[in-house]
């Protein structure tokens, strides 16, 4: 029933986890803790992609996209939501723009480099990929709005609030309006849907396929994958692994500000970098197992959607749900984070109309990333 | 002889200009006299439009590209001249970047919703949309750089006269220069003319066609269209439409500072939202029925081909004009107009460059556009 | 044995170098040593790029591009280094974001509008341009970033010189990950070689082709070419062009600050356009040959080339040997020059990706270069 990986995210969660809760009520020195916490939340990220999944499998391809884009960033909105109530903006603010960079560089980086060094020059040209490509730059377009607003234009630097959450209820309401059509479009979801499957099941498995054509072939064909799971474990796995994100998450989070002051780092490097692959990135890795497969198509998918997800979903609905607490995120980002992200995007968006990647290009992703990792170590 | 959209225009036109001239002399709330007097723009900016296209069909279809680039900006030129009379530099300069938001982003987001809703995905492949729209890139790139000179490099700051004028004047050279190419090239043309025919004629014109190729064939096909003018209906036509979009220009601006005060909307977003939807937006409405009609490639030429006329044409044309104002109008921009256009003309570029457009990316265009309005709602 | 442009530029060499020691010794005024100066270093950038190809020519088309990067960038970096000696740091940090702009809108416009004249639209789909065009993109991107840091992230503005050198060491170590591939990847390294000999040559020669097809060829074919040169004389040549080229750059900077002075430009404008010129464009006009002979692809390789060799090799190798001078080069540019870059580079990446060129395209690229020019006229 269990793929030998799904295995060893389920137990590495379960060990994680208590020595997580261990060494939080231990009161140890919180730099172990926080690092304990940190791979715990990374496990559970993973699970929650998988129980999802799963859960997805029974109600078409479509729904799954749409349950993933919901529920796929529980994890890194537990912590965005607790480390709110901690007072920390700078780190969630960091943490957000951190998730797209990690994602699109870091992870879309090494793709790159694995899939070139295995399998050579790949090529992606399909129109998804360039759609995709074109959505994440308009969505992080829009996400940085209110920022450019804030630092040049002075009549609506008084305003931050209102077009913060102006901002969101229009990304949210772009994100609600292409539900339908993900649920309809069932080829359209499958990109953003059985990824660990695909790599789980058979390196035949066609690149873009629907996630009904992967997942039950796949078991037979190579033995590799997992049967389906029944719904009961799905949908039990899910609310496990969920009440376990959101306990772990308040232990990671309050083990992150002695951890800053411990380590001596910056909150903004913390959130950029530790908090960002933790909740966001190590989820996508999967992407560099596609690409290790040579399904070079499906890899870029996986790894392009996350940052749409985060700026159409995840960002907007920190800023509401940041009414609940006692601080206000507001999407007026520190420039330097707009900078990088905005050099980001319209690289990787050239990287993906160019239509073929090979190691180098690979390579230079990850400098890129190293670079602006470096610019935040001071602040 | 007259199509019905013709009619509808020519006596929308006649009516509107008369109640404004009722309006304007009878002191009258000027909030008012200023929304018919925006209407009455926007239907004379549509019937110089379409004279330009008939007038241009005796002479072939590449001078008629040139008529209209020349006659074609004629209402926004009378706009800009008059407002600059009024010392509205805010708003000139506020309409001019909007009128590149408002064609690439609202008309063309409307255009892919509409286009995508009737038929689905709708590709465009053609490589003159993206040779235009590198040209996009390229002119609205020189129109900013006298605004980052400006902002960033002191010793040029002190000469934003003596740059804007040189920049117009190299603006104004590349289009002289395109001038020749455009009256030989009669099939390049062909896609920023003839747009009103192709709508009212057969849903079968080949996009891209010449449009000696659409507009005869219409009326006997399908009955929509009208036949062509007789030279001197056009002439007339475009000698009168003219004159009563000066006369209703000036009526338009002596509302407007008047409006702006009484609706408590800041000068910028006067500009930027309603005076370049009623100047420059609705004439290209005819986009949207082309895509309408699944012309996808024809309708992406007509609006792409609207910012580099603004860029290469109306804004130069502006700043030199302004000698004769009492105001002086350079390209130095407030900066949030610059960062607009940037992250706007960017996006707008991949776009294009995707070769497909769906109602999604239509839906995200006209958010991008609402953010940045409402940006602007403040100051 | 020799070409005849290859005797021109031996010929060339010798007469300026003579001259610019005679006029350096002879306290001649120093305007006109510099312009002598300036010229002889041209000839001689291009005489040492002509004894690298067949230098590299014995050693296959892969050691070739190698070498081209290492060596062909000699007489900057000995400008470079001399000028930094004489504390010229604004000079050096304009003559290196110029060289860029001169190439890719200067040399690429020139190529466009030549190539348009001859040749009408010129087509380069190859997945080749686009992929350097990404790299460019990637490699500017990393080089700006410090100066972003800079401006706007307190923190790490205090720590310029150390984050120069991360970025320059990072830079410098993208650059020797793509040295291997370069030498195993025959094909791939041909475009950015042989390229005097393929202008040399015959037309017919194929576009893309190895440098190894289309140089032993051309003699024969045409009778246009040279033969081979022995390897002694491709070895003395190098060793003599690149010793020559040492001592006129020194005479060259010696020249500059008192030209400056004299001519009332600014070291900025010195800097951007005429170091640029002199060190880097014009050996690269070779790229407008190419065009001319309707050879587009070969002619863009030629020169979207030369910004990825400045920004991954030239910029960082100045940064570390400046630690040798009194001087310390840091990569925090002059805002304006930042924003020049990121138009440009933006601009040309969609250029490419268009994926055709026309005379336009070409008449607006070097209006951009003049408004940017005309920017640092003043400071």
């Amino acid at each position: 029933m269990f793929t030998r990986s799904d295995l060893v995210v389920i137990g590495g969660s379960a060990v994680f986890i208590v020595l997580t809760g261990v060494l939080h009520y231990a009161n140890t020195p919180q730099v172990l803790t926080f690092i304990v916490a940190a791979i715990a939340v990374a496990l559970l990220a993973s699970l929650v992609g998988r129980s999802v999944e799963q859960l997805g499998d029974r109600f078409g391809a479509g729904l799954t996209g749409v349950l993933q884009s919901a529920l796929g960033n529980l994890p890194e909105l537990f912590i965005g939501f607790f480390a709110l109530q901690a007072g920390l903006v700078t780190v969630v603010q960091a943490a957000l723009i951190g998730s797209i960079l990690s994602n699109i560089l870091l992870v879309l980086g090494l793709s790159f480099v694995v899939g070139g060094a295995k399998n050579g020059v790949q090529r992606f040209n399909s129109e998804r990929a360039r759609t995709t490509a074109v959505l994440m730059v308009l969505a992080t377009g829009a996400l940085v709005l209110p920022s450019l607003a804030s630092y040049v234009h002075a009549p609506a630097g008084g305003h931050e609030n209102q077009l913060s959450v102006i901002v969101s209820v229009i990304l949210l309401a772009v994100f609600a309006l292409s539900l339908p059509a993900s649920i309809k479009r069932s080829s359209g979801a499958a990109a953003a849907v059985g990824a660990h499957e695909a790599v789980a099941g058979s390196a035949a498995a066609p690149a873009g396929g629907s996630s009904a054509d992967v997942s039950p072939a796949a078991p037979a064909a190579g033995g590799h994958g997992g049967t389906r799971w029944p719904l009961w474990l799905a949908v039990t796995m899910l609310a496990v692994a969920s009440l376990a994100a959101a306990l772990v998450s308040d232990w990671f989070v309050s083990a992150l500000q002695p951890a800053i002051d411990a380590l001596h780092i910056s909150p903004a490097f913390a959130g950029l970098v530790i908090v960002a692959i933790a909740g966001n990135a190590i989820e996508n890795v999967v992407g560099v197992q596609l690409a290790y497969r040579n399904q070079a198509d499906y890899a870029l998918s996986v790894i392009i959607n996350s940052p749409i997800q985060i700026a159409l979903v995840l960002a907007p609905a920190l800023v509401l749900l940041s009414f609940l607490t006692a601080t206000t995120l507001t999407l007026v980002f520190a420039p330097m984070l707009v900078m990088a992200v905005a050099i980001t995007v319209i690289t990787v968006a050239f990287v993906v109309f160019d239509g073929e990647s090979n190691w180098l290009e690979g390579a230079s992703l990850i400098a890129l990333y190293c670079i602006i990792a470096a610019v935040f170590w001071w602040g």
